[in-house]
Protein backbone atom coordinates (compact mmCIF):
# COMPACT_ATOMS: atom_id res chain seq x y z
CA UNK A 1 0.00 0.00 0.00
CA UNK A 2 1.79 2.93 -1.12
CA UNK A 3 0.97 5.27 2.01
CA UNK A 4 2.08 2.88 4.44
CA UNK A 5 5.50 2.58 2.24
CA UNK A 6 5.74 6.36 2.41
CA UNK A 7 5.46 5.72 6.22
CA UNK A 8 8.32 3.42 6.22
CA UNK A 9 10.25 5.72 4.27
CA UNK A 10 10.02 8.73 6.82
CA UNK A 11 10.23 6.12 9.39
CA UNK A 12 13.48 5.07 8.06
CA UNK A 13 14.32 8.72 7.54
CA UNK A 14 13.63 10.16 10.54
CA UNK A 15 15.74 6.90 12.72
CA UNK A 16 18.52 8.02 10.38
CA UNK A 17 18.15 11.71 11.03
CA UNK A 18 17.80 11.80 14.54
CA UNK A 19 20.80 9.34 15.02
CA UNK A 20 23.22 11.33 12.87
CA UNK A 21 21.96 13.97 15.48
CA UNK A 22 22.52 12.10 17.99
CA UNK A 23 26.14 11.42 17.08
CA UNK A 24 27.19 14.84 16.97
CA UNK A 25 25.49 15.28 20.53
CA UNK A 26 27.18 12.07 22.28
CA UNK A 27 30.17 11.55 20.27
CA UNK A 28 32.78 8.92 21.47
CA UNK A 29 35.58 10.78 23.52
CA UNK A 30 38.67 9.29 25.05
CA UNK A 31 40.09 10.43 28.50
CA UNK A 32 39.00 8.89 32.13
CA UNK A 33 35.25 8.81 31.83
CA UNK A 34 34.90 7.33 28.09
CA UNK A 35 33.28 4.02 29.45
CA UNK A 36 30.27 5.94 30.60
CA UNK A 37 30.33 7.85 27.00
CA UNK A 38 30.63 4.19 25.63
CA UNK A 39 27.73 2.82 28.18
CA UNK A 40 25.40 5.22 26.79
CA UNK A 41 26.32 5.02 23.26
CA UNK A 42 25.87 1.48 23.26
CA UNK A 43 22.50 1.56 24.44
CA UNK A 44 21.64 4.85 22.64
CA UNK A 45 22.72 3.50 19.06
CA UNK A 46 21.39 -0.03 19.46
CA UNK A 47 18.44 0.67 16.61
CA UNK A 48 14.69 0.60 17.64
CA UNK A 49 11.93 1.84 15.52
CA UNK A 50 12.70 5.68 16.90
CA UNK A 51 8.73 6.05 17.18
CA UNK A 52 8.98 8.86 19.90
CA UNK A 53 11.69 10.99 17.50
CA UNK A 54 9.29 10.41 14.28
CA UNK A 55 6.42 11.87 16.36
CA UNK A 56 8.27 14.80 17.32
CA UNK A 57 9.17 15.57 14.08
CA UNK A 58 6.24 14.40 12.04
CA UNK A 59 4.22 17.21 14.26
CA UNK A 60 6.46 19.93 14.19
CA UNK A 61 6.57 19.68 10.37
CA UNK A 62 2.63 20.17 10.62
CA UNK A 63 3.65 23.84 11.93
CA UNK A 64 6.72 23.76 9.17
CA UNK A 65 9.15 23.84 12.45
CA UNK A 66 12.84 23.59 10.87
CA UNK A 67 13.65 20.48 11.12
CA UNK A 68 17.25 21.23 12.91
CA UNK A 69 15.29 21.94 15.92
CA UNK A 70 12.98 19.48 15.86
CA UNK A 71 15.15 16.99 15.89
CA UNK A 72 17.20 18.01 18.55
CA UNK A 73 14.20 17.78 20.44
CA UNK A 74 13.44 14.28 19.03
CA UNK A 75 17.05 13.49 20.11
CA UNK A 76 16.45 14.65 24.20
CA UNK A 77 13.45 12.59 23.68
CA UNK A 78 15.05 9.68 22.87
CA UNK A 79 17.95 10.25 25.41
CA UNK A 80 14.89 9.92 28.07
CA UNK A 81 13.11 7.13 26.19
CA UNK A 82 16.60 4.80 26.54
CA UNK A 83 17.88 6.18 29.97
CA UNK A 84 14.13 4.34 31.45
CA UNK A 85 14.98 1.26 29.14
CA UNK A 86 18.40 1.01 30.96
CA UNK A 87 17.02 1.78 34.04
CA UNK A 88 14.25 -0.74 34.04
CA UNK A 89 16.39 -3.87 32.51
CA UNK A 90 18.29 -3.22 35.59
CA UNK A 91 18.41 -6.66 37.85
CA UNK A 92 15.96 -4.58 40.70
CA UNK A 93 13.37 -3.75 38.18
CA UNK A 94 12.37 -6.16 35.42
CA UNK A 95 15.32 -7.71 35.19
CA UNK A 96 15.91 -8.39 31.57
CA UNK A 97 19.67 -9.47 29.87
CA UNK A 98 18.34 -8.81 26.31
CA UNK A 99 16.88 -5.87 24.28
CA UNK A 100 16.74 -5.22 20.59
CA UNK A 101 18.87 -8.70 20.30
CA UNK A 102 21.28 -7.98 22.33
CA UNK A 103 22.85 -7.59 25.63
CA UNK A 104 21.13 -5.12 27.66
CA UNK A 105 23.60 -2.52 29.10
CA UNK A 106 24.54 -3.70 32.73
CA UNK A 107 24.98 -6.99 31.09
CA UNK A 108 27.46 -5.31 29.54
CA UNK A 109 28.99 -2.71 30.94
CA UNK A 110 28.16 -3.19 34.77
CA UNK A 111 25.21 -2.37 36.91
CA UNK A 112 27.17 0.72 38.07
CA UNK A 113 28.10 2.06 35.20
CA UNK A 114 24.39 1.22 33.83
CA UNK A 115 22.68 3.18 36.50
CA UNK A 116 25.21 5.98 35.71
CA UNK A 117 24.94 6.14 31.69
CA UNK A 118 20.82 6.12 32.35
CA UNK A 119 21.47 8.93 34.64
CA UNK A 120 23.69 11.13 32.36
CA UNK A 121 21.32 10.08 29.46
CA UNK A 122 18.49 12.01 31.44
CA UNK A 123 20.90 15.21 32.43
CA UNK A 124 21.93 15.27 28.26
CA UNK A 125 18.04 15.75 27.65
CA UNK A 126 17.54 18.53 29.53
CA UNK A 127 20.67 19.79 28.01
CA UNK A 128 20.42 19.18 25.00
CA UNK A 129 16.54 20.99 24.88
CA UNK A 130 17.69 24.22 26.79
CA UNK A 131 20.98 24.85 24.11
CA UNK A 132 20.00 27.62 21.94
CA UNK A 133 19.79 25.66 18.98
CA UNK A 134 17.12 24.05 19.83
CA UNK A 135 14.40 27.40 19.27
CA UNK A 136 15.41 30.81 19.16
CA UNK A 137 12.65 31.43 21.74
CA UNK A 138 14.01 30.80 24.62
CA UNK A 139 10.50 30.99 26.68
CA UNK A 140 9.66 27.97 23.86
CA UNK A 141 13.02 26.14 25.25
CA UNK A 142 12.02 26.37 28.80
CA UNK A 143 8.23 25.14 27.99
CA UNK A 144 9.60 22.09 26.24
CA UNK A 145 12.11 21.45 29.58
CA UNK A 146 8.92 21.73 32.05
CA UNK A 147 6.98 19.78 29.29
CA UNK A 148 9.49 17.31 29.27
CA UNK A 149 10.54 16.96 33.04
CA UNK A 150 6.37 16.58 33.92
CA UNK A 151 6.17 13.99 31.48
CA UNK A 152 9.25 12.11 32.79
CA UNK A 153 8.75 12.65 36.57
CA UNK A 154 7.17 11.12 39.51
CA UNK A 155 3.94 11.82 37.53
CA UNK A 156 4.63 10.54 34.84
CA UNK A 157 7.25 8.01 33.71
CA UNK A 158 8.90 7.42 37.00
CA UNK A 159 5.50 7.36 38.67
CA UNK A 160 3.82 4.70 36.27
CA UNK A 161 7.18 2.67 36.90
CA UNK A 162 6.75 2.52 40.41
CA UNK A 163 3.33 1.83 39.97
CA UNK A 164 4.11 -1.16 37.82
CA UNK A 165 6.73 -2.47 40.02
CA UNK A 166 4.05 -2.30 43.13
CA UNK A 167 1.67 -4.37 40.60
CA UNK A 168 3.24 -7.52 40.49
CA UNK A 169 0.54 -10.53 41.63
CA UNK A 170 -1.59 -7.79 42.25
CA UNK A 171 -4.79 -7.31 40.15
CA UNK A 172 -5.70 -4.15 38.84
CA UNK A 173 -8.85 -3.38 37.07
CA UNK A 174 -9.03 -1.87 33.78
CA UNK A 175 -8.74 1.58 35.31
CA UNK A 176 -5.81 0.81 37.03
CA UNK A 177 -4.13 -0.59 34.09
CA UNK A 178 -5.34 2.14 31.73
CA UNK A 179 -3.63 4.98 34.11
CA UNK A 180 -0.49 2.66 34.84
CA UNK A 181 0.30 2.63 30.98
CA UNK A 182 -0.42 6.87 30.57
CA UNK A 183 2.28 7.29 33.41
CA UNK A 184 4.88 4.91 32.24
CA UNK A 185 4.68 4.71 28.39
CA UNK A 186 2.01 7.74 27.29
CA UNK A 187 3.24 10.38 28.67
CA UNK A 188 6.56 10.42 27.06
CA UNK A 189 4.50 9.39 23.98
CA UNK A 190 2.16 12.22 24.49
CA UNK A 191 5.17 15.13 25.43
CA UNK A 192 6.44 13.75 21.58
CA UNK A 193 3.74 14.76 19.79
CA UNK A 194 3.27 18.30 22.18
CA UNK A 195 6.98 18.88 21.85
CA UNK A 196 5.79 19.60 18.01
CA UNK A 197 3.35 21.96 18.75
CA UNK A 198 5.64 23.72 21.09
CA UNK A 199 8.19 24.30 18.56
CA UNK A 200 5.54 25.47 16.26
CA UNK A 201 3.93 27.71 18.75
CA UNK A 202 0.71 25.99 17.95
CA UNK A 203 -3.24 27.00 18.71
CA UNK A 204 -4.33 25.47 21.82
CA UNK A 205 -7.12 24.05 19.07
CA UNK A 206 -4.49 22.22 17.19
CA UNK A 207 -2.46 21.75 20.32
CA UNK A 208 -5.64 19.76 21.96
CA UNK A 209 -6.00 18.36 18.66
CA UNK A 210 -2.85 16.43 18.74
CA UNK A 211 -3.04 15.75 22.29
CA UNK A 212 -5.78 13.49 22.16
CA UNK A 213 -4.43 11.92 18.95
CA UNK A 214 -0.84 11.15 21.26
CA UNK A 215 -3.41 9.57 23.81
CA UNK A 216 -5.11 7.62 21.47
CA UNK A 217 -2.27 6.47 19.98
CA UNK A 218 -0.28 5.77 23.15
CA UNK A 219 -2.71 3.46 24.82
CA UNK A 220 -2.95 1.67 21.49
CA UNK A 221 0.27 1.14 21.25
CA UNK A 222 0.28 -0.31 24.72
CA UNK A 223 -2.26 -2.43 24.76
CA UNK A 224 -0.35 -3.91 20.93
CA UNK A 225 2.61 -3.68 23.31
CA UNK A 226 0.75 -6.37 25.38
CA UNK A 227 -0.21 -8.24 22.93
CA UNK A 228 2.76 -8.99 21.61
CA UNK A 229 3.78 -10.08 24.87
CA UNK A 230 1.43 -12.52 24.94
CA UNK A 231 1.40 -13.78 21.54
CA UNK A 232 4.86 -12.18 19.80
CA UNK A 233 7.47 -14.02 18.34
CA UNK A 234 10.69 -13.26 20.25
CA UNK A 235 13.41 -13.75 17.79
CA UNK A 236 11.53 -11.25 15.79
CA UNK A 237 11.30 -9.20 18.68
CA UNK A 238 14.54 -9.46 20.21
CA UNK A 239 13.39 -10.39 23.32
CA UNK A 240 11.94 -11.99 26.12
CA UNK A 241 7.97 -12.88 25.52
CA UNK A 242 5.45 -13.79 28.13
CA UNK A 243 6.72 -11.90 30.52
CA UNK A 244 3.98 -10.41 32.25
CA UNK A 245 2.06 -13.48 32.62
CA UNK A 246 5.01 -14.80 34.66
CA UNK A 247 5.38 -11.89 36.49
CA UNK A 248 1.46 -11.67 37.18
CA UNK A 249 1.26 -8.50 35.73
CA UNK A 250 -2.23 -7.44 34.81
CA UNK A 251 -2.36 -6.25 31.30
CA UNK A 252 -4.96 -5.35 29.28
CA UNK A 253 -4.62 -8.79 27.50
CA UNK A 254 -5.32 -10.58 30.95
CA UNK A 255 -7.85 -7.91 31.99
CA UNK A 256 -10.10 -8.06 28.25
CA UNK A 257 -8.84 -11.30 26.91
CA UNK A 258 -6.58 -11.20 23.54
CA UNK A 259 -9.41 -10.55 21.01
CA UNK A 260 -11.19 -7.25 22.68
CA UNK A 261 -7.87 -5.79 23.23
CA UNK A 262 -7.06 -6.40 19.87
CA UNK A 263 -10.47 -4.44 18.73
CA UNK A 264 -9.83 -1.98 21.27
CA UNK A 265 -6.43 -1.32 20.23
CA UNK A 266 -7.93 -1.25 16.67
CA UNK A 267 -10.61 0.93 17.75
CA UNK A 268 -7.80 3.40 19.57
CA UNK A 269 -5.48 3.79 16.44
CA UNK A 270 -9.16 4.99 14.31
CA UNK A 271 -9.87 7.45 16.70
CA UNK A 272 -6.60 8.68 16.76
CA UNK A 273 -6.30 9.44 13.17
CA UNK A 274 -9.88 11.15 12.98
CA UNK A 275 -8.24 13.77 16.02
CA UNK A 276 -6.21 14.74 12.98
CA UNK A 277 -8.69 15.15 10.30
CA UNK A 278 -8.51 18.91 10.26
CA UNK A 279 -4.61 19.10 9.46
CA UNK A 280 -5.75 17.45 6.38
CA UNK A 281 -3.33 15.83 3.66
CA UNK A 282 -0.61 17.18 5.80
CA UNK A 283 -1.22 14.75 8.85
CA UNK A 284 -1.34 11.22 6.87
CA UNK A 285 2.04 10.00 7.99
CA UNK A 286 0.92 10.50 11.80
CA UNK A 287 -2.62 8.83 10.40
CA UNK A 288 -1.05 6.06 8.88
CA UNK A 289 1.71 6.07 12.25
CA UNK A 290 -1.77 5.18 14.52
CA UNK A 291 -2.55 1.84 12.00
CA UNK A 292 1.18 1.24 11.97
CA UNK A 293 1.35 0.86 15.89
CA UNK A 294 -1.24 -1.23 16.25
CA UNK A 295 -0.31 -3.80 13.29
CA UNK A 296 3.70 -4.16 14.07
CA UNK A 297 4.91 -7.41 14.74
CA UNK A 298 7.51 -6.19 16.69
CA UNK B 1 34.26 34.96 67.08
CA UNK B 2 30.70 37.18 65.74
CA UNK B 3 31.02 36.84 62.07
CA UNK B 4 31.39 32.72 62.24
CA UNK B 5 27.80 32.78 64.74
CA UNK B 6 26.71 35.30 61.22
CA UNK B 7 27.82 32.45 59.05
CA UNK B 8 25.67 29.48 61.75
CA UNK B 9 22.83 31.48 61.89
CA UNK B 10 22.63 32.14 58.14
CA UNK B 11 23.34 28.58 57.38
CA UNK B 12 20.10 27.70 59.42
CA UNK B 13 18.20 30.33 58.17
CA UNK B 14 19.35 29.35 54.33
CA UNK B 15 18.27 25.49 55.13
CA UNK B 16 14.99 26.37 57.14
CA UNK B 17 14.33 28.44 54.21
CA UNK B 18 14.99 25.95 51.67
CA UNK B 19 13.21 23.03 53.02
CA UNK B 20 10.23 24.84 53.35
CA UNK B 21 10.54 25.55 49.37
CA UNK B 22 10.63 21.48 48.80
CA UNK B 23 7.84 21.20 51.07
CA UNK B 24 5.58 23.11 48.58
CA UNK B 25 7.70 21.82 45.46
CA UNK B 26 7.36 17.94 47.00
CA UNK B 27 4.42 17.75 48.96
CA UNK B 28 3.40 14.08 50.47
CA UNK B 29 0.28 12.86 48.04
CA UNK B 30 -1.90 10.11 48.16
CA UNK B 31 -2.26 7.34 45.42
CA UNK B 32 -0.76 5.09 43.57
CA UNK B 33 2.70 6.42 43.41
CA UNK B 34 3.01 7.82 46.61
CA UNK B 35 5.48 5.03 47.62
CA UNK B 36 7.66 6.85 45.47
CA UNK B 37 6.97 10.62 46.80
CA UNK B 38 7.31 8.77 50.26
CA UNK B 39 10.76 7.31 49.30
CA UNK B 40 12.44 11.02 47.45
CA UNK B 41 11.06 13.02 50.52
CA UNK B 42 12.69 10.46 52.71
CA UNK B 43 16.27 11.42 51.31
CA UNK B 44 15.17 15.00 51.17
CA UNK B 45 14.58 15.85 54.25
CA UNK B 46 17.45 14.42 56.13
CA UNK B 47 18.95 17.20 57.24
CA UNK B 48 22.58 17.82 56.41
CA UNK B 49 24.28 20.98 55.93
CA UNK B 50 22.16 22.57 52.79
CA UNK B 51 25.54 23.64 51.90
CA UNK B 52 24.72 24.27 48.31
CA UNK B 53 21.64 26.35 48.81
CA UNK B 54 23.99 28.72 50.93
CA UNK B 55 25.79 29.06 48.57
CA UNK B 56 23.27 29.89 45.69
CA UNK B 57 21.35 32.37 47.89
CA UNK B 58 24.51 33.50 48.98
CA UNK B 59 25.81 34.68 45.84
CA UNK B 60 22.22 36.02 44.22
CA UNK B 61 22.12 37.88 47.78
CA UNK B 62 25.64 39.57 46.35
CA UNK B 63 23.55 41.18 43.11
CA UNK B 64 19.75 41.69 45.12
CA UNK B 65 18.22 38.56 43.56
CA UNK B 66 14.54 37.85 44.72
CA UNK B 67 14.79 35.41 47.50
CA UNK B 68 12.20 33.19 46.09
CA UNK B 69 14.11 32.85 43.06
CA UNK B 70 17.04 31.83 44.12
CA UNK B 71 15.61 29.53 47.02
CA UNK B 72 14.02 27.81 44.17
CA UNK B 73 16.85 27.50 41.95
CA UNK B 74 18.63 25.99 45.68
CA UNK B 75 15.85 23.35 45.86
CA UNK B 76 16.91 22.41 42.37
CA UNK B 77 20.32 22.04 43.35
CA UNK B 78 19.86 19.98 46.74
CA UNK B 79 17.64 17.86 44.11
CA UNK B 80 20.31 16.70 42.07
CA UNK B 81 22.44 16.40 45.40
CA UNK B 82 20.05 14.29 46.55
CA UNK B 83 19.18 12.38 43.70
CA UNK B 84 23.52 11.57 43.65
CA UNK B 85 23.22 10.28 47.36
CA UNK B 86 20.53 7.91 46.59
CA UNK B 87 22.37 6.54 43.83
CA UNK B 88 26.18 6.46 44.91
CA UNK B 89 24.90 4.79 48.02
CA UNK B 90 23.58 1.88 45.83
CA UNK B 91 24.73 -1.78 47.17
CA UNK B 92 26.41 -1.73 43.34
CA UNK B 93 28.05 2.15 43.91
CA UNK B 94 29.51 2.62 47.66
CA UNK B 95 27.00 0.21 49.13
CA UNK B 96 26.55 2.66 52.35
CA UNK B 97 23.98 1.42 54.54
CA UNK B 98 23.72 4.94 56.59
CA UNK B 99 23.83 8.78 55.95
CA UNK B 100 23.43 11.04 58.12
CA UNK B 101 22.71 9.15 60.52
CA UNK B 102 19.40 6.61 59.79
CA UNK B 103 19.49 4.05 57.06
CA UNK B 104 20.10 4.91 53.37
CA UNK B 105 17.15 4.87 50.91
CA UNK B 106 17.33 1.63 49.76
CA UNK B 107 17.54 0.23 52.79
CA UNK B 108 14.38 1.46 53.87
CA UNK B 109 12.41 1.38 50.34
CA UNK B 110 14.17 -1.20 48.65
CA UNK B 111 16.71 -0.60 45.26
CA UNK B 112 13.85 -0.49 42.59
CA UNK B 113 12.24 2.67 44.50
CA UNK B 114 15.61 3.78 45.26
CA UNK B 115 17.11 4.21 41.84
CA UNK B 116 13.43 5.15 40.33
CA UNK B 117 13.81 8.34 43.41
CA UNK B 118 16.79 9.12 42.67
CA UNK B 119 15.60 9.44 39.15
CA UNK B 120 12.94 11.80 39.53
CA UNK B 121 14.67 13.76 41.86
CA UNK B 122 16.71 14.87 39.04
CA UNK B 123 13.68 15.52 36.76
CA UNK B 124 12.30 17.53 39.64
CA UNK B 125 14.96 19.73 39.27
CA UNK B 126 14.77 20.51 35.65
CA UNK B 127 11.27 20.98 35.84
CA UNK B 128 11.67 23.81 39.28
CA UNK B 129 14.22 25.67 36.93
CA UNK B 130 11.97 25.67 34.13
CA UNK B 131 8.86 27.32 35.82
CA UNK B 132 8.37 30.68 34.97
CA UNK B 133 8.31 31.56 39.10
CA UNK B 134 11.89 31.19 38.65
CA UNK B 135 12.98 33.83 37.04
CA UNK B 136 10.86 35.95 34.66
CA UNK B 137 13.56 36.28 31.96
CA UNK B 138 13.41 32.53 30.19
CA UNK B 139 16.71 33.05 28.50
CA UNK B 140 17.90 33.01 32.26
CA UNK B 141 16.07 30.17 33.24
CA UNK B 142 17.47 28.25 29.62
CA UNK B 143 21.44 29.67 31.31
CA UNK B 144 20.50 27.65 34.87
CA UNK B 145 19.18 24.51 33.19
CA UNK B 146 21.96 24.10 30.58
CA UNK B 147 24.45 24.92 33.39
CA UNK B 148 22.94 22.43 35.84
CA UNK B 149 22.74 19.93 32.73
CA UNK B 150 26.38 20.57 32.23
CA UNK B 151 27.53 20.24 36.06
CA UNK B 152 25.70 16.89 36.64
CA UNK B 153 26.14 15.00 33.42
CA UNK B 154 28.57 13.21 32.12
CA UNK B 155 31.72 15.89 31.82
CA UNK B 156 30.48 16.94 35.40
CA UNK B 157 29.23 15.00 38.20
CA UNK B 158 27.63 11.62 36.58
CA UNK B 159 31.25 11.39 34.58
CA UNK B 160 33.66 11.94 38.05
CA UNK B 161 31.34 9.11 39.89
CA UNK B 162 32.47 7.15 36.91
CA UNK B 163 36.18 7.67 37.04
CA UNK B 164 35.53 7.18 41.03
CA UNK B 165 34.31 3.88 40.97
CA UNK B 166 36.99 2.93 38.48
CA UNK B 167 39.80 4.02 41.26
CA UNK B 168 39.23 1.51 43.34
CA UNK B 169 42.78 -0.08 44.04
CA UNK B 170 44.26 1.95 41.63
CA UNK B 171 46.99 4.68 42.64
CA UNK B 172 46.30 8.19 41.13
CA UNK B 173 48.05 10.95 41.13
CA UNK B 174 47.77 14.40 42.53
CA UNK B 175 46.48 15.82 38.36
CA UNK B 176 43.85 13.09 38.32
CA UNK B 177 42.72 12.88 41.74
CA UNK B 178 42.37 16.98 41.30
CA UNK B 179 40.25 16.09 38.32
CA UNK B 180 38.22 13.47 39.81
CA UNK B 181 37.02 15.18 42.40
CA UNK B 182 36.48 18.45 40.37
CA UNK B 183 34.09 16.32 38.63
CA UNK B 184 32.69 14.47 41.30
CA UNK B 185 31.60 16.80 43.58
CA UNK B 186 33.59 20.74 42.42
CA UNK B 187 31.19 20.88 39.22
CA UNK B 188 28.00 21.28 41.39
CA UNK B 189 29.46 23.79 44.36
CA UNK B 190 30.60 25.49 41.11
CA UNK B 191 27.54 26.13 39.47
CA UNK B 192 25.43 26.47 43.41
CA UNK B 193 28.00 29.85 43.24
CA UNK B 194 27.23 30.11 39.46
CA UNK B 195 23.69 30.09 39.55
CA UNK B 196 23.38 33.89 42.08
CA UNK B 197 25.37 35.05 38.99
CA UNK B 198 23.13 33.96 36.31
CA UNK B 199 19.97 35.29 38.71
CA UNK B 200 21.42 38.48 39.16
CA UNK B 201 22.35 38.99 35.39
CA UNK B 202 25.99 39.47 36.64
CA UNK B 203 28.74 40.97 34.47
CA UNK B 204 31.66 38.47 33.61
CA UNK B 205 34.04 39.87 35.52
CA UNK B 206 31.98 39.19 39.03
CA UNK B 207 31.43 35.97 37.45
CA UNK B 208 34.14 34.88 36.86
CA UNK B 209 35.39 35.92 40.28
CA UNK B 210 32.79 33.58 42.03
CA UNK B 211 33.86 30.84 39.98
CA UNK B 212 37.33 31.44 41.20
CA UNK B 213 35.75 31.02 44.70
CA UNK B 214 33.89 28.59 43.50
CA UNK B 215 36.50 26.28 42.42
CA UNK B 216 38.78 26.57 45.51
CA UNK B 217 36.42 26.24 47.75
CA UNK B 218 34.97 23.15 46.19
CA UNK B 219 38.34 21.76 46.28
CA UNK B 220 39.20 22.96 49.53
CA UNK B 221 35.53 20.79 50.86
CA UNK B 222 36.86 17.50 49.49
CA UNK B 223 40.16 17.85 50.74
CA UNK B 224 38.56 18.27 54.42
CA UNK B 225 36.14 15.56 53.22
CA UNK B 226 38.70 13.24 52.63
CA UNK B 227 40.52 14.47 55.92
CA UNK B 228 37.07 13.57 57.96
CA UNK B 229 36.91 10.26 56.12
CA UNK B 230 40.58 9.76 57.62
CA UNK B 231 40.45 10.50 60.85
CA UNK B 232 36.61 11.74 61.45
CA UNK B 233 34.62 10.66 64.55
CA UNK B 234 31.98 8.60 62.79
CA UNK B 235 29.53 9.18 65.66
CA UNK B 236 29.51 13.35 64.83
CA UNK B 237 29.37 12.29 61.48
CA UNK B 238 26.35 9.93 61.31
CA UNK B 239 28.35 7.83 58.78
CA UNK B 240 31.16 5.18 58.50
CA UNK B 241 34.59 6.39 58.16
CA UNK B 242 37.89 4.91 56.88
CA UNK B 243 36.14 3.94 53.93
CA UNK B 244 38.56 5.61 51.45
CA UNK B 245 41.66 3.19 53.11
CA UNK B 246 39.39 0.24 52.71
CA UNK B 247 38.10 0.35 49.37
CA UNK B 248 42.10 1.37 48.06
CA UNK B 249 41.00 4.68 47.37
CA UNK B 250 43.49 7.38 45.95
CA UNK B 251 42.45 10.61 48.07
CA UNK B 252 44.34 13.71 48.84
CA UNK B 253 45.21 12.11 52.33
CA UNK B 254 46.39 9.10 50.76
CA UNK B 255 48.26 11.04 48.60
CA UNK B 256 49.86 14.11 50.42
CA UNK B 257 49.29 12.78 53.71
CA UNK B 258 47.10 14.49 56.31
CA UNK B 259 49.59 17.12 57.26
CA UNK B 260 49.89 19.02 53.94
CA UNK B 261 46.65 18.08 53.31
CA UNK B 262 45.26 20.40 56.15
CA UNK B 263 47.89 23.02 54.93
CA UNK B 264 46.69 22.51 51.49
CA UNK B 265 42.97 22.86 52.54
CA UNK B 266 43.55 26.13 54.52
CA UNK B 267 45.39 27.72 51.60
CA UNK B 268 42.50 27.12 48.99
CA UNK B 269 39.86 28.66 52.11
CA UNK B 270 42.33 32.21 52.38
CA UNK B 271 42.68 31.96 48.42
CA UNK B 272 38.75 31.75 48.07
CA UNK B 273 37.93 34.57 50.19
CA UNK B 274 40.66 36.76 47.78
CA UNK B 275 38.51 36.19 44.94
CA UNK B 276 35.97 37.85 46.42
CA UNK B 277 37.85 41.26 47.83
CA UNK B 278 36.27 43.24 45.25
CA UNK B 279 32.51 42.87 46.67
CA UNK B 280 33.21 44.24 49.62
CA UNK B 281 31.45 43.50 53.05
CA UNK B 282 28.56 42.10 51.22
CA UNK B 283 30.24 38.38 50.70
CA UNK B 284 31.49 38.55 54.25
CA UNK B 285 29.17 35.18 54.90
CA UNK B 286 30.60 33.46 51.30
CA UNK B 287 34.25 34.51 52.97
CA UNK B 288 33.39 32.63 56.42
CA UNK B 289 31.72 29.54 54.96
CA UNK B 290 35.03 28.99 52.99
CA UNK B 291 36.88 28.87 56.43
CA UNK B 292 33.48 27.00 58.03
CA UNK B 293 34.46 24.32 55.47
CA UNK B 294 37.87 23.60 56.31
CA UNK B 295 37.32 23.57 59.67
CA UNK B 296 34.06 21.61 60.39
CA UNK B 297 34.12 18.25 62.05
CA UNK B 298 31.24 16.50 59.82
Amino acid sequence: MAMQDGLEVALLATAAAVEKKLEKLLPPLAGAEHHLIEAMRYSMFAGGKRLRPFLVVASADLFGVNRDCSLRVAAAIECIHCYSLIHDDLPVMDDDDMRRGRATCHIKFGQATAILAGDALQTLAFEILAEDATHEDPWVRCELVRALARAAGVHGMAGGQTIDLASENVDLDIGETTRLQQLKTGALICFSVEAGAVLGKASNPMRNRLMGYARDLGLAFQITDDLLDYAGDPDEMGKAVGKDAKQGKSTFVSIMGPERARQQAAMLARQAAEHLDEFGQKAVLLKDLARYVVERRK
